[in-house]
């Protein structure tokens, strides 16, 4: 499946240029991105060449494209939908294709996505900086409605497949960056498009929230967290970490991972429709702070996910935004001990009714592979 | 290897400085994609916090970044060049951080990848939309150094691996998408950071130029076009394509592919220093054109490779820059009859002191794989 039926994306600009116009913009202007997956089911990834998705208030969305790349909008409901495709060729200027169709005057936003390379001549046409669409397309690209939680569970299905693989893939001997080459092929043997990140932190860099990975070799005893994910169709991200162990862990790391894990939960079990982000933060951060961990927790508790990997709403302090049904976001708190090592723990959930389901279903503990 | 030695990126950033200083631009904000691993060695990914490498054309570059991705910068050569890192954490604004550095009345430039979640607070803060630093880096990008031809030789080598693989993954029975999915795993196995695209045009599919893959069964008798690339360490990318038959071809597809062999042959006789891009598209067309295929090649000959898939020379009619040592392009003529076939054969080629060199060396002819 390469995108949804042409209804949804019908409804989704139709909802678009409503909240436009509730908020007094006139043109949104949408390259290939996550946005222009959303409105239009199209992963084009033209860059150099313009293609953009004209959203108007008050007229008829449309496409401008070039010729070339036609087909890569035969994936997305375009078509189906009857929009009109403004081709180009090289030597015609593309971005005053856009910039005329804007009402003089109106107020024009952008996709966050839009590169400088057209950003910069569409700026000069219009003789303005535009706004950021985000503002306008937050509540709508938040919340997920049931065929995108279909994809996200889908996508943990997968990941979760990979992570049940992690014996065969993580083995004491090799380098982390072998590692990530075993299971990056592994994340698409299971069903991913591709991998789109791979974290192997071993021992001490472990302790680094954003190491990726590096030429150190695995050893017994060490710590590892391993942090991955990729899309599956129709472009829908998993995003799953788990803490390993080579060997027997010492009884202080059994302890404290422990804790991870009664923070995670913690977290988890404060979801619920009309709660902040901040306070399912908070939940995490008090479990670990209880503890004397408060300053190892060295990031948020979780981002959103869906048609990119990280997008809003965004679990942290001061983000006091209520949850709603259909949010899909990461609960991933961690603990990280300068240069000796580090654990976390990350599930995607959806906010529910009364609750939220989490893709992922892997064990949360600590898991023991072997040592030598 | 993740970077090349620290005096490289010195030496970029020495001439990236003089080349602003001729182009009158007195400030060059360079955010993550292929700039900033140009200039910096970096590939870090950093999306919505502001990671921003300022090039200053009378003073020293520095690089703005948030706290909690510092880490991202230790595969960069920010430290071993003393660059300062200007760190900043969550309730900062970090564009701010960027434009104060700039010079009252200085004209700013800005890499073509910076997206408009970026560029828009800072056109806001500065009150006036930047330039584009393609024109000033062009010349700098454009010709590879002896460790970027390597890294794009081993590029080349690794995808010449998965295409003498193509027996064991392109088999009749299977949907293009199977097997773009076991050519995306290969890509990876023989030395790729990962696959970054797969085209399988199998039948009618392959006369589509931009067709990827779709659920289509690969059937005897299909010509299919396998058009595939991905980064290899430390960044540089591979694509190559060639064109398969799944049993014996008919006469006259091996008739038109032998004169589409001959039209690329012609376009990789004709470079050399001093020639310009557009003569090389020509010496493929015209190929084609004695034989009366010219209407059925629908795309320029080629495009610039290093640190992205695309980028200058295009190899293009109209384009009159003279070839100089050292630029590298993809050369691939293609026919397409739609609705029936088509076939493209490309190389990677880099231009030396007195013809090119080609990093692909994978039979160019029809390859003939298992019918059934």
């Amino acid at each position: 499946m390469t995108r949804f039926p042409a209804e949804v994306y019908r409804d989704r600009l139709s909802r678009a240029a409503e909240l436009m116009r509730s908020a007094g913009v006139g043109a949104l202007l949408v390259t290939p991105g996550p946005d222009l997956a959303y409105l239009l089911g199209s992963r084009a990834e033209s860059f150099e060449r313009l293609t953009c998705l004209v959203v108007l208030a008050d007229a008829a969305p449309f496409v401008v494209v070039p010729r070339i790349e036609l087909a890569a909008l035969q994936d997305s409901a375009a078509e189906d939908l009857g929009l009109e495709l403004r081709d180009w060729v090289d030597g015609q200027n593309p971005h005053r294709m856009v910039t005329d169709a804007v009402p003089p005057q109106a107020r024009v936003a952008v996709a966050d996505a839009m590169p400088a390379l057209h950003l910069v001549p569409i700026a000069d046409e219009l003789g303005s900086v535009p706004a950021l669409a985000t503002p306008v397309l937050r509540e709508l690209r938040m919340v997920k409605d049931a065929a995108e939680i279909d994809a996200l569970r889908q996508a943990g299905s997968a990941i979760d497949r990979v992570h049940a693989r992690m014996a065969e893939l993580l083995v004491v001997g090799r380098t982390e960056a072998v590692v990530a080459q075993a299971i990056s092929a592994a994340i698409v043997e299971e069903g991913h498009t591709e991998a789109a990140f791979v974290i192997v932190g071993s021992g001490p860099h472990g302790a680094d929230p954003h190491h990726e990975v590096s030429d150190r070799v695995v050893e017994t005893g060490d710590v590892v967290v391993i942090d991955i994910g990729g899309p599956v169709e129709p472009g829908y991200y998993s995003d799953s970490t788990r803490t390993y162990v080579m060997g027997e862990p010492t009884p202080e790391v059994a302890a404290r991972v422990a804790v991870l894990e009664r923070a995670q939960q913690a977290a988890v079990d404060a979801v619920r429709p009309g709660v902040t982000a901040e306070a399912v933060d908070a939940a995490a951060r008090d479990v670990l702070a209880a503890e004397g961990l408060a300053e190892v927790f060295l990031h948020r508790t979780g981002h959103g996910i869906g048609l990119s990997v990280h997008e809003e709403p965004y679990i942290v302090g001061g983000n006091d935004i209520p949850l709603t049904e259909g949010m899909a976001f990461s609960i991933e708190p961690g603990i990280y001990f300068r240069g000796d090592w580090g654990a976390r723990i990350e599930d995607i959930v959806v906010v529910t009714a009364d609750g939220c389901e989490s893709v992922n279903t892997r064990p949360h503990g600590l898991t023991v592979l072997a040592g030598r």
